[in-house]
């Protein structure tokens, strides 16, 4: 029993049903990073002129969080899973999945997703698995074309999404289906295309649903150059776990610009709050919302963009220009409020890693660690310590006083 | 699922086939301290005048290492185990198997090995469990005359190795042989020597053969005085686990003078590379041998010997001796390059402890933690933070940029 499940036991549901309290979990994400020669060993962090963060965080418990695991670089997915209160170790977000929730499109429970290409199949080989690339506006008059022309197999509704270039995104809807079905894309030209099969007696069905879609998507395509075929891998479900409001009921409202964080936040039982592109629009939406919700999600994506660019200059202005909208969270006095990432992203890798994510946490019961500014050296000293990120949410609630004690 | 076995899955192991990265773990043993008053509240590695070590300390990750969990004292079995990525909590190394490694004998996979003693019969009951302490040169001589008078039992090739005192070492080899067989070993004067115990099914011929072997034993020292008789203990098996280079497909070369040390390389796969007694002698064996091997094992005695002594000054010593020769490998640019101890042996207590142990990590993606010394106090502030040692393997991987991303 880890630290989250007790706090599902120990979680004081009918003071959350009271609805005065509000938690805010404020991802910018990526924000982490390291100590550089390119960047006079200065991480954003550090260089950003913060002073509401730095105000904030002398009041504040500081410390770092692991997304995964020592040493694991996180995807988007176990990141904020991670964050989310689930163990991403445990907890898997198959491909399928995560491109049709990336795309928007309203992945419920029970549906099984697949992410797709268009190809070119000659003498019933695939000759271009990526049908000669088209362009994204071409594809998607092809999924139009398919979804008119295959709306159901058998008790099977299908519902078909665009994506760029030549992918996209397949949710199957109905009874009896399930994950554990191999790829019908063959990974290499010059093969067929693959029988989809069943790797456990309980996907039998949706295997053979996606053989007869593809079947059927031949046909419809018939005669189109370069695309005249369809296939499929990544099969996945939704992660069969209980949602945010089931395990604390809690109400959770996400609010994120990218259709990749909104899809995240609605696999975990968020609502997703429609708000503008910059941090100002977000955190207004919050405080439109503050009354319908008592933990937000707000997702900013700038850093981890300048951080993918190897942009330190873009970074700290990123983070600045979060710093200086912040007192609007701030003052409307949330009963706990979190600043951290869901990873880092090292302007000097231009990637995601591993390394630990500053975190700040503040709270009428935090205490107040002195440190002087929010950065990766501060909170290496922290009175939170360095901890795997899935131990946040216990964190937060006992920050809120909504957890009860343990034990007598 | 922990960070061991997410790097198992995520390893790189093309990029590790093509040879171009080179990890380093420099393990100055027991190197570990605490303050004390007897020593003016300096560690030894705080005492230590130690230029290169801080030079790379304030361009590296600090953290510190618990050998085995929470106060946890190890033994150099355990410590090992889990500085090499294994969890020692989980893997156990028997007795008769650390001891005969400890020996320098050639324990194989399948083979069972036997702490024994020389000991002192009459009237069929031990009189004497050490056989009146014989000097090593005697006891060897023993040995000679059982190896040559107890070749084979059955189809298992007996293997006896002398060690200090009345100790020596038996590996038992050949098919169908397992661990669970009780002691023949009364483990008190005045009791017959007991008969070996099957604790399953399985061990069933290994009692036997360990049976016939005490019988056979006293018929080839029959008649001596004081040493008439032997008797067997901590029976055990190598530990059934994947070697480092099945794990990762990394090769991996020790460089280590004590027979121990390489003995427990050899168990997870290390080739055991010959070399000399110094600092300066194991570095040039690492550079010797650079090109044939991806992970190197460089292990330094000096420093435990002196904490066990309680030797402050010694340890100190210890320490400079390898700092003075660390830019060896530090100039020879590994990918990776880990300093750190496998467990603290703190002069005061002159034994292992289960304090965590300074570490110091250095990759181009270990960013820059500005401290200055390479200390346990500065270790504590560093951004690896306190954790496992099981764990330290896949954090070097990932420094090494040897670990793909987990998720999308």
């Amino acid at each position: 029993m880890d630290a989250v499940k007790l706090s599902e036991q120990l979680v004081k549901r009918k003071e959350i049903q009271e609805g005065r309290k509000k938690l805010v979990l404020l991802v910018l994400d990526g924000v982490g990073d390291i100590r550089h020669p390119d960047n006079d060993y200065q991480t954003p962090l550090e260089a950003a002129n913060c002073p509401n963060l730095d105000a904030l965080a002398s009041r504040s418990a500081l410390g770092r969080i692991i997304p995964v695991d020592y040493g694991i670089t996180p995807g988007s997915g176990p990141a904020h899973l991670g964050l989310f209160g689930y163990d991403p170790r445990e907890v898997e977000i198959g491909r399928g999945v995560l491109e049709v929730v990336g795309m928007g499109m309203d992945l419920r429970p029970g549906d099984v997703a697949a992410r797709a290409n268009f190809c070119t199949v000659k003498n019933g080989v695939v000759v271009d698995r990526r049908a000669g690339r088209p362009e994204t506006e071409v594809s998607a008059e092809k999924v139009k074309l398919l979804q008119g022309g295959i709306q159901r197999i058998e008790d099977v509704e299908l519902v078909i999404g665009p994506s760029t270039g030549h992918r996209f995104g397949v949710i199957f809807r109905g009874p009896g289906l399930a994950e554990g079905v191999s790829d019908t894309d063959p990974h290499e030209n010059g093969e067929p295309i693959h029988e989809a099969k069943a790797e456990t007696p309980a996907a039998q069905k949706t295997a053979d649903v996606v053989n007869e879609f593809v079947r059927r998507a031949q046909d419809v395509l018939q005669g189109g150059d370069p695309i005249n075929a369809v296939m499929t891998r990544g099969i996945a479900a939704p992660p069969d776990v209980p949602s945010i409001p089931q395990r604390y009921g809690l109400r959770c409202g996400a609010i994120a610009t990218y259709p990749m964080y909104r899809g995240l936040a609605r696999l975990v039982g968020m609502e997703l709050l429609e708000t503008g592109q910059s941090a100002a629009e977000e955190f207004q939406t919050y405080l439109d919302n503050r009354d319908g919700y008592d933990y937000f999600f707000i997702h900013i994506k700038a850093t981890d963009e300048a951080g993918e660019d190897g942009s330190h200059e873009r970074k700290v202005a990123a983070i600045e220009a979060v710093d200086e909208k912040l007192p609007m969270i701030v003052e409307s006095k949330p009963e706990v409020l979190v600043v951290t990432g869901d990873h880092s992203t090292p302007c000097s890798m231009k990637l995601h890693s591993w390394h630990p994510v500053p975190l700040l946490l503040h709270s009428p019961r935090c205490g107040a660690d002195g440190l002087p500014h929010f950065s990766e050296g501060d909170c290496n000293c922290g009175s939170l310590g360095i901890f795997l990120a899935k131990d946040l949410l216990p964190l937060m609630l006992a920050n809120a006083g909504l957890l009860d004690k343990y034990g007598a």
